[in-house]
C-alpha cells in the first residue's frame, strides 16, 4: 500500500451536539476525500467552546484537518479567534473582501451591519479561500507538514468551497494515491447470507489487491470494491472489472445496479427503454411503492397511476376482485394479489402492473400469516407472476422491504 | 446551574467515515441525553480499528460514554474484542442469549450460522443490556466513576435499547437535574417568519427562566420550551404550561400537536374520534400522502384507500374529471382538484377526502404555474374547500411540504 494521507474532520457547533442539526457535512466530506485517495480517519464534533477547539487542534495527528462551522457573524461563533490563538497570529481586515460583503448585501437590498463587515477580518497567517456563495471566507493554514482548512458550516457554501478550491489544492499538495472504486447494489438477501453465498469469491479478492466492504441499509446491501491504482489506473479498473463480472455471474438475480442508483430509477430506465407503462395496486404498502416510483423526475413518462386498495370494498369495486374470492382466501393470498395486478393493469391500460397485499403489522398477524407476510404479483404482456415473501420487522420495515422486493420482481421480469 | 453531567458519543464504523452512512444516531442520542439533563460534550466517529477505539476509550473524560456500532457478526466488527481488552476481561458465551438468537432465527424460518450464535459471546465484566429488536446485545461497563455503554449501530435497535434500558438507567445512576420540557409542533410558517410573529411572546420567556429552541425540519418547526425544575417540578410544569397556553392563543392555526406526534397521527386520531373515514386522490404527491396516512398503525380503521391519478386519463376515468375541464384549466387548477376530491369521496364512499394536483418539478413549471405550485382540496360532509399553495424547492421538498399542508388543511376542517 502506498503511503496513506489521512484526514480529521472537525465539526464545530452546539446545534450538532444536541441533535438540532444532523451532521451531514462530515459524511459528504469523507466521501469526497475517499474519492481522491485521502483517508478520513476521524470525525470529531464539538461545541462552540474555546478550550475544546484548542484541544482538538493540538491533538490532530493527521495530514489534513478540515474544520467546519463557527464562522458566522454572531458572538457564539469563535472559531476564527481560536485559530488565531492556535497559529499565533492576529486578525487583519481585507478591504477587497469587505467590499465583496458590502456588494453582497447591496444585491439583497440590505445594509450590512458592522458584524457582517467584520467577516472580512481574517488571520494574517492564512491563505484566504474564497466563498463563492456567502460571506464567511475559508482559511488555509500549514504547520509542521499538516494542512488545516477552516470552512463555513452551511452545507451549500462548504460544498462549493470544497469542490472549487479545497479538494483541487489538496490533490496538488499531497498527490494522494489514486483509488479505483466500484459499488455494486444488491437486494433480496441479508448481509450475512449474502456473505456466505459469495465467500469463495470474496476470498479471491485479496490476491488481486482488492478490498471489499459491505454497506447494508434496509432491504439493500451495497458491495464496494476498491483498489489502489499504483500509477496504472487502467489496469486497476480492469482488475476490479474482472472481479465485478464474476460477481454478476454469481448472483445475477440479486444485483440491480451500481453506484448511487436507486431501484426505482433502474425500473424507470428499463420501462423507458422499452416504451412501456406501469400501474400499481397497493394494499399493505399503502402508496409507498407509488411514492418511490414518482420520486424519480420524469416518471410520468411511464407511470400512469395506481390504486391504494386499503379496504376490501375498494379491492372489489376498483379492482374487480370477487367478494367470494376475498372470503375464501383472505386479502393476503395468491389469487387476490394476482387478480389485483390484472385488475389495475386492465383498468389503467398499462403494459405492466405490480400488486401487493400483506400484513404490515403491528397487529393483524396470525399463525398462518404472521406480520411480515406479503404476497406480490407482477402482471405483464405474457401473464402474471406472483411471489410470497416474508419481511419481518417493524411496520416501516415491512413496508420498505416488501416495496423493494416488488420493484426487484418487476426488474427481473423486464430483464427477461 | 446544577452540577453538569457530560457525555461522549463514540460512533464506530468505516462506513460513517467514508460517508456511505450518515451518522444520524449521534444526533438522536444527543437530543435524548439533553432531554434528561445530560450534556453531550463531544461526538467522535472512528473506523473499525483497534488502536483508534482503544485511544478513544482511554481519552474519554466525560461521565458517560455511549458507543454505537461494530457489533455485527462479520469480521470487521471488532468493538467487543477491544472492549474486552480495555476492561481487562474476556468473552463468555451466554446460553440464554444464544437460545434467544436461535429462536429469533427460527421465527424467520432460518438456521442461525455460527457467526450469529457468536453474538451470545459477551464480556464477563459487563452487565448485558437486552436488545429487543435484534441479535447484538448491549454492554454496560463502569470504571472510575464513568459509565460506558456499547450498543448496536442499527438505528432502530439502538433507539429501542436507549429508550427502554439505557436512558432510565442513566437517570438512576446520575440523577441529573430534572428539566421540564414541552415541545409544541407547528406547520405552515417558516422559522424566521414564525419567529417574527411570536417575538414579543419569546421575549417574555426569560423572566420565567424558560428557554426556547426552534427545531426546524421540512414543513415543520418544533418549538421546545424548557426550564430547570429546581426541586419544584410541579411549579416548573405550571410555568411552562402558562407560556404554552399563551402560544396556543397566539397561533392556533399553526399548532398541530405536541412532542413526538406526527401530523398524520393527529389527523388519524381526529377521524377515529368522529368515527369518520378518509380517501385520497393524489397527482403530484404520487402516493406520498397515502404513505404517510398508512404509516400509522391501525389506519385501516379510517382510511379506505386512494387513487394516484398521475396520467390525465386516470383523472378522467377513475375520478370522473370531464376532459374539457382538464383542457380548459389544466390539471393544476382549482376546478380540477375540487372535482378530484369530490370524485374520490363519492367513488370510495368516505366522509372526507383530500386531493392534490401540482408541479413537483424539476421540469414542467411555467411562468404562471412555477415548480412548487400545488392546488389542494378537502371535501367533507358540508362541501369542498380548496387552497393554492406555493412550496418551492427540490422535487422531494415540494412533495413533502404540500403533503403536510394537505394534512393540516384536513386537520383544521376536522377541528371546525
Amino acid at each position: 500500500m502506498p503511503n496513506e494521507i489521512t484526514a480529521t474532520l472537525l465539526s464545530i457547533g452546539d446545534e450538532l451536539l444536541i441533535g438540532q442539526t444532523i451532521n451531514t457535512n462530515a459524511g459528504w466530506m469523507g466521501a469526497q476525500l475517499s474519492l481522491i485517495g485521502i483517508r478520513p480517519k476521524r470525525v470529531l464534533t464539538i461545541g462552540d467552546d474555546r478550550q475544546e477547539i484548542m484541544e482538538a487542534l493540538e491533538n490532530a495527528d493527521t495530514d489534513v484537518v478540515l474544520i467546519t462551522g463557527g464562522l458566522g457573524p454572531t458572538k457564539d461563533d469563535i472559531t476564527k479567534q481560536v485559530l488565531c490563538e492556535f497559529f499565533g497570529t492576529k486578525l487583519i481586515r481585507h478591504p477587497h473582501i469587505q467590499a465583496r460583503i458590502a456588494a453582497f448585501f447591496e444585491s439583497l437590498g440590505r445594509e450590512p451591519l458592522e458584524v457582517n463587515l467584520a467577516q472580512a477580518d481574517l488571520p494574517e497567517a492564512c491563505t484566504v479561500v474564497p466563498n463563492d456563495r456567502g460571506t464567511a471566507s475559508g482559511m488555509w493554514f500549514e504547520r509542521d507538514g499538516r494542512v488545516f482548512v477552516s470552512m463555513p458550516g452551511v452545507p451549500y457554501e462548504m460544498k462549493a468551497m470544497m469542490t472549487a478550491h479545497v479538494l483541487p489544492e489538496l490533490r496538488r499538495t499531497f498527490a494522494p494515491p489514486t483509488i479505483v472504486h466500484r459499488t455494486i447494489l444488491t437486494t433480496g438477501l441479508g448481509e450475512s447470507h449474502l456473505a456466505q453465498r459469495i465467500a469463495a469469491w470474496e476470498d479471491s479478492l485479496a490476491e488481486d489487491g482488492i478490498k471489499l466492504a459491505y454497506l447494508p441499509s434496509p432491504g439493500i446491501v451495497k458491495l464496494r470494491l476498491s483498489t489502489y491504482a499504483n500509477n496504472d489506473p487502467v489496469g486497476a479498473r480492469e482488475r476490479v472489472g474482472w472481479k465485478a463480472d464474476q460477481l454478476y455471474r454469481l448472483v445475477p438475480e440479486l444485483i440491480f445496479g451500481e453506484g448511487e442508483e436507486r431501484l426505482e430509477q433502474v425500473v424507470g430506465r428499463l420501462l423507458k427503454e422499452r416504451g412501456q407503462s406501469l400501474s400499481l395496486a397497493e394494499s399493505c404498502t399503502g402508496g409507498y411503492v407509488s411514492h418511490l416510483i414518482t420520486s424519480v423526475p420524469g416518471s410520468s413518462a411511464y407511470y400512469t397511476g395506481g390504486v391504494v386498495s386499503y379496504a376490501n370494498a375498494v379491492k372489489m369495486e376498483e379492482l374487480g376482485i370477487p367478494s367470494d374470492m376475498l372470503e375464501l382466501n383472505g386479502a393476503v393470498s395468491q389469487p387476490v394479489v394476482e387478480r389485483m395486478a390484472m385488475g389495475v393493469r386492465e383498468a389503467l391500460r398499462t403494459e405492466w402492473s405490480i400488486a401487493l397485499s400483506g400484513v404490515a403489522g403491528p397487529d393483524g398477524g396470525t399463525e398462518e400469516k404472521p406480520v411480515g407476510t406479503v404476497w406480490i404479483a407482477v402482471a405483464g404482456p405474457s401473464g402474471v407472476r406472483s411471489h410470497k415473501g416474508f419481511y419481518p420487522g417493524t411496520r416501516d420495515l415491512v413496508i420498505q422491504r416488501s416495496a423493494l422486493a416488488s420493484l426487484n420482481l418487476l426488474r427481473r421480469e423486464l430483464k427477461d
